[in-house]
Order: C-alpha cells, then structure tokens, then sequence
C-alpha cells in the first residue's frame, strides 16, 4: 500500500547564482536547463513564517553553471542544494534528464524537514552522455570543483525574482526569506581547469 | 598536463556475498552482470604483504544483489565497497553502464590508499531504465536498503575463488586476507519490501 501523502511529480530546482526567471511559469538556469513550474501545484519544499522547509541536499553532484546541468563528481562531499517544486523539465535541450520516480522521502537527505510522508517522484536535470545504447560516459578529466555560496544580493535576487513568483509572496514574506535563502544555500560547482587560471 | 600516471580502463568490482568465478577470467555478480578482468593488467586496487589498498566506496549507491546492478539512491548513508581492476564490463544483459572517464582520483573516496595519482577511467554496471531519448528513469518505490556484512566463510570464499584468481595470488597471501576482507567490506544491499516479510 502507498502512502496516501504521495506527491505529484517534482522536479529539482537548484538554487544557485545563475538561476533567472523567464515568463511563462519557467525558470532558466545556465544554457541548457529549463525548467516549468506549476504554480497552483503542491510543492514538497515550503514556504512558511519560520522560513524554506524540505530543502533537498543532493550528495555526490556537483552543479555546471555555465550549462546548469547536474554532473555526478562520486566525491561524497561535492553537493547542490535545492528545491523540490511540483513542474517538469522542459525538453529541447543537450542534455538528459533521470525521471526518478517513487523515492521513499526517508531515503532523501532532506534539511528542515516538516510534513514529508510516503513516496517522492521527482526529475533532476543530469549531465551523461550517451555513447552507444545503453552505454553512458561522464567525463570529469581536467575539472575541479569549488564551494560557492550566495551574498545578501544574490540571495535577495533569488528571493524576488524565483521564489516570490513560485510562491506567490507578499512584500513581508519576502522580507523575511532574504536572510535565510543566505544563510541555507551553499554549493559545489564545476569548472574547467582551462577556465579556471 | 595529465599525470604520466593515468591508468588504463578499470572496472568496479562490488565485494559482495553473491560473486562468483566462471572460466575465462570472468566474474558474475547475481543474475545480470559479468566482468571480465585482465589478469596481466595494471590494476588500481593492490594487494600486499599489508593486505589490500586502494578500495573504493561508492557512496549513495545500493547494490540489487539478485541483479548484480549498482543501484543510485540519492542517500548519502548508503554505499556499496568494491576494487577496481583492469577489465571490462560484458554486455549483453539487461542493464545499463555508466562508462566513466578521466575522474581526478582525488574525487573518489578511496580507502587505505597507496600510490593513486591522475586520472582513472572506470565503468560500472548502473541500473537506470531508459523512457525516450535523453530520459532515464530509477525506481525505488517499495524498495527498502540493508545493512550487510560478510561472516568469516563467506570472506574466505570471495579470496579463494575471486581475489586469489585476479591477483594470481600464493597460498601465504591468500591466508593474510581471509581476514582482511571480511574486516573492510560492508554495504548496503537494496531489496523489494514484498521479498521481505
């Protein structure tokens, strides 16, 4: 028997500094990820008095900003942070997305739990290229990752332009997450040794 | 530069109760995968008068010991340990690998280290089930991972019949890793919750 709390689909936005917001319900983050978000839907993360609740840690990845896809390091201490909205990932793009579906919400490293019971279905943008069937390649030669964490402009955009639009926010509630978007988001990019001198 | 050092194609070995010998320097794990190691090749995972080096753990991963597939769970507790040895991966089974290349040795947590510089390329049976073009989808839904150790035969069993044939190994050496192996390697086994009453 499932649990009667399973969600709609996800998807998984991270929460970086390149992340901007089209129209349409759409969110771009780097070149290649867009992402669709239902503004009536039922999101896993929320928004409350306290703050952001449900933050997903993803553990193992690190995030490609120039592209905005996920790439797995296999370093258990690279991670990206983020939020899991009710959306999809919009196609059309050079990149592959895994659908993952019906994940016990017990299994996700999920910070500043409340109110997640039963199964998770959620999409994450995942950079793999594919060589042959079912032949996949990552490709982690001359790459580095580095921590990169927000400052008060950074968060304050996210705020303004990302979130108050998911979530429909007053001018108070925004107020009240400039603060805590700071303070909670923090992450590991990946850079070309090349472009890094 | 890349470091003069760069070994040739690895594969993940999973160290677990269900490997098994064939002929012709082949190692089957469960129902679906089968590993060809190189018995003249350069090996990362080293054995010596000290035991064995250069495991690796494979953090946020479970191991479907029915299929032999590596499966991702996205929590970061679980892990499967394994070595890595020159070989391939056989295809023709219903699953899908993850070919892996040039990842900066110091990305992968590897344990009782010795002698691991510049990149190494290695492949590992992933299970990820394929939907369309560029999307793939995991199911963990009513899925459930254990804890798993290795008691004292079943260490002396993986010596005799696969590390001893890899590493072409005498019998004072095999001796020294009866309790070695069963000491290092432990993971985390994914199971269906109805084959679990």
């Amino acid at each position: 028997m499932t649990n009667g709390a399973e969600k709609k689909e996800q998807v998984f936005l991270p929460i970086t500094k390149y992340i901007s917001p089209d129209n349409n319900n759409q969110i771009t983050i780097g070149s290649s990820v867009s992402i669709e978000y239902n503004q009536n839907g039922q999101h896993v993360s929320q928004i409350d008095d306290k703050g952001l609740h449900n933050i997903l840690v993803l553990t193992g990845y690190a995030i490609d900003e120039s592209t905005g896809e996920l790439v797995p390091t296999f370093d258990p201490c690279d991670y990206v942070k983020g939020i899991l909205i009710s959306g999809k990932i919009l196609e059309g793009n050079p990149f592959k997305i895994i659908k993952i579906i019906g994940i016990p919400s017990n299994k996700l490293y999920i910070i500043r739990k409340k109110d997640v019971h039963g199964n998770i279905n959620f999409s994450l943008p995942i950079k793999i290229n594919q060589l042959s069937a079912g032949t996949y390649q990552v490709d982690l030669g001359n790459k580095v990752t580095s921590f990169e964490s927000l400052n008060g402009d950074e968060a304050t955009k996210i705020v303004n332009d990302v979130l108050a639009k998911i979530y429909k926010l007053s001018e108070q509630q925004k107020k009240k997450l400039y603060r805590d978007v700071e303070e909670i988001f923090n992450y590991y990019s990946i850079k070309s040794l090349k472009s890094n001198p």
